[in-house]
């Protein structure tokens, strides 16, 4: 159901136009004419109005708004799937009542690094790998990472702890490499309207992480999940990441509203990283707990053993310790919300 | 010490021009040329260079840059005491241990409602009663508190039920009525820059709420702070209560990662106001426990008996019910960050 | 008109409690209900519901969202009054055809430099002299202006140059002296908001600048508008001065649609601030221009004798000559949108 | 040149370690002890600093901030080359005094329907002709364009008109086949930090438009357009459609100010897009006054026969008389600023 909102100077021939138009679209429509609108409300399945034809209708003369009542997603959406959704990764659900916690370099340096930190997060608790082999990076001259190289460290470190591994794809044509040794394939936020490449993560079985855009809503995310759903991959989960605002004091600012307002509107797990939501290091356990408190079902967090050496983000970095004891300081909160970590 | 940085472009005489006035004030300068850039260090006490002079210095020909190091505000600052602050009113700490929580309705609309929810707050274990007898309505046509007589009913259920009152002063012209009856004299986010308002409360006896802009930044909320506490009144807390961004879906995005930050740079108490943060109660509770989480010393939250029929905010505030049960959620997470409420 | 939005699972109560809300306003309502959701058309004069009472019916079980068709303002509205308004100060018109410049100082700072820089912009072609007597400044330990004694000054160059005077109030309880010298009287961005203040410009026979607070929307602004104008002041102009965005290579951003957005919204007249806007004397030039082909009805802008030396934004004014090359730049543009200048 | 800000409690070690790491890159260091902060100053080729070991640095223990005096790009800059680049594309130069107008639709739907507007847009006084074939969009049912059919029918319409066409890539792997068709290549606002198309576009020997992305620094922009160079491809020119913020009321925020904050960084072509900047056709035109009159280089306008049947942003598209119009009124402005169209 929508509604269209005309300026009381619309033509006669205008109205007939949009009605014309729902007609056409096996749409009713009634017309309540007031002195200073007149409002048509859109009758029938109005899911049928597709982005491009609102926008024609906005176009027309005398129309003053349209208002979606539907959401433009559905697969996605608390209202077509009551339950939320558990994704189970080798035998690690994430959606349910533990709380998985992602912990790694951002990026993948070497392979002894790499090993270190993979024995120290398993230690500490963690139940996942993270760490990047292709690395989106502000500047050509940085650091981009080791490639296939990386990916192979990756499943070494895999094999010796047993965590599962999380590593993000930049381009569709690293999809086939990607795919033999990730676990779970992660979207990062510079890419989350990188609509090709949401298409392609939806064509494959694996789960995905799906960043929020630094200055994404929270429908526009949606919308980026339900690309990929749409191509027949279910196992999407949302990870919130800090979002663009005027504030420098952060380097981006963390919306843990957005918690609870997905588990609203959707069925999908919903995953926070304080690490790159607040940039720096000591800022990053008071927000893994509030994020805990709020509601999130996972956590992403950067561990590095040496932030000092290492070739990225090194500033929002934990040392094991810290991570061990951040784990150890989460368990009375996971529980304070009927959950475990 | 402070920098300035200068185009390769720059006069001698530009230069000169700048020693000089650093001179005048009895700093020192320290010149390194490079080949792309020339930086003047300056030594001493640059906290004599004002606000002013900074701008005057940069509108020089040559002047690329000014680089501040120390903070603009001395009193707000953590440098300044290293030890937390606590505020007493009236027996109740606000920056210890024990999290005191604030509750009530927007606007106090009529005594008997507001004896209500007075006492209903007070058994869900509230220890402050908020409520506006002034108020900030974005439209003229829209109720605008009660005025003296809203006072007088908050006094009145501070007498019943012994919890001290917080009320919002809009006005440099209300302060002696509003002196006579309030506990804690709230400024609002909208007249966080209301620099005369600032001055105003910080020549008074009473413990100021100041509660950050929509878009300020924390630095000018610290220098809010630093208005306040330049007229001899210490006693400031500084409330969270969300902050503008592009996000729709909450009516504010709530930073919640300005407590550790705020936790750092200041020994002022931290409040959070997650009921105007979010606005719909149904993310209130989830909002309430992650700012504890996050180390808040205290909360500051919504509460109507009958929120359908408040004449503000019905939409954010919680019911009494829901309050009590909020509270007694609110105490694990409390306790695991070392709190207790 | 207005729209309320239900969820399937809205108790019929619910439903019963809206409508019978609405009928005790006189108003009438259609249902149509959809498989869905539910929507309530209300039809009648909606400007009888106030904030306050969709914000409770908001608040009801089952009530996703309320979609108000009219807008909140009337005085200021286009609908309400169609031809553009033109406000007279002294002769010079603002909303006309002739496009009004306002040159000065951003603070007064002593009488020998403001007659100075009053006449060079009179020379240079301005209609109006701006200085600020009382200035908002983000430090308490900042120049806060001279108080009356820099309005006396303003008088005496008014005299001298024959340019009417552009102040700003920043406290109620500065009336009576403002009023005596101003001849219009500026609100500052920091006030938008600060209603109290509006109410009281809105009580006197003076024209009114309000600027556009630093995060407040078309909409807000024009109800700020609408509060001075609802207690009988109907010369009011607006002017964008530049929003807060994320972007720091500006000291704002300055938000030029704003102009053709409120000469649809609005008959009131529309300046543009570009010094404030951007914040740096070498964008000036380009940003007024680019104001004027917008179709702003005024321009305000920053000129200092001596930036270096200003005891208040002097990185952002011009120098005289440089404001007089400026004018005549200006002079063809202006003719290419209709206009003179 | 660098500067390092080191709080006082930083161990000796600490400044030991900052220093080596300093030395190893062949860089000498100033220290300023101050008795609130220890400042060192880095001399030498500072470029040589990488943006992971900045971050390196910055999670040192001790360390406040690094400030970066150079711009971390170099190609991009008017610091690297003085003058304005030309970018000639089949005769037409954009970046001379001449402003190019490139018109069309915003998604090519048909053959009919393009070569309609690409002759309406050639007598209006186009000199290209734009045109999706391969469209971004929000959501997953949305039309997506045609692919290589629509770049066929883009040849056609040049070879009717002798337009040259602009057209977007998405994807790495739709690069052959755009490079055929394509006489300038666009980089959409999402993609602008997609690094790989980035890098993709560096590689080939076509003009690159690079949109700005809703929430990118002007900084992270020329960092994008410095990607491309770094590849080789020098031919980038930067377009500015609108930006997020808080405001509502167009569907950017079109920042103007960027055109002459970048005409001092860079020395690349700015062009303008009115069209994405508003969303909103009655606004196009006063904004694509502005963006000349603020020293645009070239504007890019949405232009479409029937906006109410396009399948793609007929909001924000101009008939073709009201181009021809706009094309008109846009001669006398282009000439205030010494341009020409």
């Amino acid at each position: 159901m929508d509604i269209i909102v005309l300026r009381p100077d619309t033509p006669e021939e205008g109205i007939r136009h949009v009605l014309k138009k729902l007609e056409s679209k096996g749409l009713k429509a009634t017309i309540s004419q007031g002195t200073e609108r007149t409002i048509i409300g859109v009758i029938g399945d109005t899911s049928k109005i597709t982005e491009e034809e609102e926008d024609a209708i906005r176009a027309m003369e005398g129309v003053e708004n349209v208002v979606r009542i539907l959401k433009p997603y559905k697969l996605a959406s608390r209202e077509f799937k009551k339950e939320d959704s558990e994704i189970n990764v080798k035998g690690n659900i994430i959606g349910g009542k533990k709380i998985p916690v992602m912990a790694g370099p951002c990026a993948v340096e070497n392979k002894t690094i790499l090993m270190n930190i993979a024995e120290k997060v398993k230690e500490g608790g963690a139940t996942f790998l993270r760490g990047g082999a292709y690395k989106p990076r502000t500047s050509p001259y940085s650091f981009q990472g080791l490639g296939e190289e990386g990916l192979r460290y990756l499943a070494d470190a895999r094999e010796k702890t047993g965590l599962p591994i999380i590593t993000e794809i930049m381009d569709p044509r690293d999809m086939d490499v990607i795919i033999e040794y990730a676990d779970i394939i992660q979207i990062g936020a510079r890419n989350m309207q990188n609509f090709r490449l949401l298409l392609e993560v939806g064509s494959v079985d694996k789960p995905v992480l799906l960043k929020r855009g630094l200055s994404a809503t929270i429908k526009e995310w949606l919308m980026s999940a339900e690309y990929i759903m749409s191509r027949g991959n279910q196992n999407v989960m949302l990870c919130e990441r800090g979002i663009r605002t005027f504030e420098t004091a952060t380097r981006n600012t963390l919306d843990l509203s957005a918690v609870p307002v997905l588990k609203k509107l959707t069925h999908l797990p919903v995953v926070v990283d304080p690490s790159h939501g607040v940039g720096k290091w000591d800022l990053v356990a008071p927000m893994a707990k509030a994020a805990v408190a709020a509601g999130a079902d996972a956590l992403i967090i950067e561990v590095h053993s040496n932030p000092e050496e290492a070739l990225s983000d090194g500033e929002q970095s934990l040392k094991p310790d810290m991570f061990a004891q951040l784990m150890k300081e989460l368990k009375p909160i996971a529980q304070a919300v009927g959950r475990e970590i």
